[in-house]
């Protein structure tokens, strides 16, 4: 079955739509929980499950290196391996080797680097990374692009965009941007890089556009800039690509993040936040980030965020969390990852929700509104309240 | 309603029986899975109800210090602090302050200790211990006992038999050996001790007889001593104690441990190893441990125990467990406990099972022949034969 998005409806730029794939339907705008190494941390698929997430994120460089591509395509490809039957994405890692690989050299041809693990020497052409991404198997594979560092020169920036074209390009040649290898479809993603500067984001989507992808990507934002230049940047990348294509803003970001870029014209996210941060014991709640640790849930038998339906909002207590964390047990950060992915996943659906009714705009400040105020009864409110203004 | 056991059937000195609390009944033998600070390593409530746990552990010195009595008390007590509705049975934590704490003074009054969390000053008297238990809430309360090293001299054991008789009878007069203050009962058990000396195995059952507790624990076994003559002494205190009341075996052990136990008469279990080692990448299955990590397992796509229906072995193979181990990947802790739990808990209803048919040495027999042979066609079967004769 051809992997299919259908937008459903509109509300000034926010959009929601369906992405079909032959693991199951994925609504937009949807959150991806992050599962690098094949494994959503702290998270079975059982709780993936729990908090309705519809499709994972895995990334082709961590898992070239380690298990390999070969086990994993003998273990009857990614689904299969970590035990998930609903959709996945793989993102190439042309990211990772810039940010974590020891870098060697780095060509027209392609990328020559060290394994961050063992310091193995590697070569990854756009061609060797689409047919890892193939053979790994999931439903929706990126392009390898180059992601410069930022800040960066325009001349770095100019030259990003023309080696992620170039690639793109070599990537869609090797099977097409539609394969049919594994008896289902794998839709291949392009990559929007250009860093902060519209002209270079308008010659980098041309290019994508040119060659024609089932979908399009936001790279290289959240990188360092500033907020409301990386909502800029969002919303004018977003009016280039085809209302028709789904759109995926690649490792953003904050609830509030999310939400102004679903309000750009933004369908998809993924970002390591909620998972991360919960396993370092700060959940996100509806009225701002908490720290569980903060000795003013001691003796807090109320739950995370008390209009959350999740299983750890509605079996435990903050007290409760708090000592697993100080106690050093795993099931904190078990329990806390369980809440902040229905978070995520959950204000994802109610954002869709909200479009479908003609309301984003509304829900969108009502949430904007109580996610930064705070609650005022709850100890430690006024400090979230600022945090959350800072992170803004 | 009063805490009740029963004993159903025997097979020579095995017992099959039934403990019925007000949190369920516990079938025995049973094994408890260790919560030592209000919550099993790395399992969910879900996870222990999937391998049908029906009584865990907790403890109470640990909880005494951190997060304190008044808390869990507060929350509801323990059942409700850790979000589990079926048995629970606490250690008074008289092993943990003689082997954690910082000892400062013990006296025919009680024991003065450091903390071994941060050093701040505490005293615990056999009084003070049950209060704690009680406000704790769980179904089965331990008494404070004294736990002599190994090895030790026959003075020190004598001594130590002495304490742990005086302060049985102390506990037990605080509120009696079965306890309704709660809205339930719970029943208070007394600790034999004695190190490895029959005579003094004997006075110390003796002393416990005479007051008169609801169920009797076997301590300071698997503490250094030789295999043979834990079992001997295993045998010898079990046949001293009353068929009508539960016998549990505290801290042990290995699947043979518990095997050649309830050969020898006991009926509760509890001990760290499947948790412990499972967090470390070492399970247990019907052909013996295995070390998840062997490079054997790299493309080894069958589950860790053939045998096994368990969650982890029906859903993931070794391959995907070795990978989550080497990835430093939560998940593997948290899929590998599941397994070892489900061992251990399917071990003990087999064992039931065998008893209530009359077949238990049989049964005890094709086990231990599995167990300690290794799978002829499994990689690395020769080492882990090797490996369980040794740890006989």
């Amino acid at each position: 079955m051809p992997i299919r998005f259908t937008l459903e409806t509109t509300d000034a730029q926010a959009r929601a739509g369906s992405l079909s794939t032959d693991h199951g339907d994925v609504p937009t705008p949807v959150f991806m929980p992050v599962g690098t190494q094949a494994a959503v941390k702290a998270a079975t698929p059982g709780v993936l499950k729990d908090v309705d997430a519809t499709i994972v994120l895995a990334n082709a460089y961590h898992l070239f290196l380690r298990p390999g591509i070969d086990t994993i395509e003998e273990a009857g490809r990614l689904h299969r391996f970590m035990n998930w039957d609903r959709a996945i994405l793989t993102d190439s890692g042309g990211y990772q080797v810039f940010s974590l690989a020891d870098l060697k050299k780095a060509s027209g041809d392609g990328i020559e680097f060290r394994s961050h693990i063992d310091g193995s020497l590697h070569f990854f052409t756009p061609e060797t990374v689409i047919d890892a991404e193939v053979r790994l198997g999931a439903d929706i594979i990126m392009s390898f692009d180059y992601c410069p560092p930022y800040p960066c020169t325009r001349t770095q920036a100019e030259e990003a965009v023309a080696l992620t074209g170039k690639w793109a390009a070599r990537g869609a040649a090797v099977y097409g941007t539609r394969i049919e290898r594994n008896g289902y479809e794998q839709a291949l993603f392009g990559i929007v890089q250009g860093s902060v500067h519209e002209d270079l984001r308008r010659r980098s989507a041309l290019e994508l556009l040119e060659i024609g992808f089932p979908g399009y990507a936001l790279g290289g934002l959240s990188v360092g800039e500033e907020k409301a230049q990386m909502l800029d940047i969002v919303e004018f990348t977003a009016s280039l690509l085809p209302g028709d294509k789904p759109r995926y803003l690649m490792g953003v970001g904050t609830p509030l993040d999310l939400v102004e870029s679903v309000a750009r014209g933004v369908d998809m996210f993924d970002c390591v936040l909620p998972t991360r941060n919960a396993r370092n014991g700060t959940v996100f709640t509806s009225s701002g980030k908490l720290v569980i640790r903060n000795a003013a849930y001691a003796r807090d038998f109320s739950p995370l965020d008390p209009q959350c339906r999740c299983y750890t909002c509605r079996q435990y207590s903050r007290a409760y969390l708090r000592h697993l964390f100080m106690a050093g047990e795993i099931l904190g950060p078990v329990l806390a990852t369980h809440h902040s992915l229905h978070f995520y996943c959950r204000l994802m659906r109610d954002a869709r929700g909200a479009v479908l009714s003609g309301s984003f705009f509304d829900w969108k400040k009502r949430f904007i509104d109580c996610y930064t105020s705070g609650e005022p009864d709850v100890p430690g409110a006024s400090n979230r309240a600022r945090e959350n203004k800072e992170e803004r």
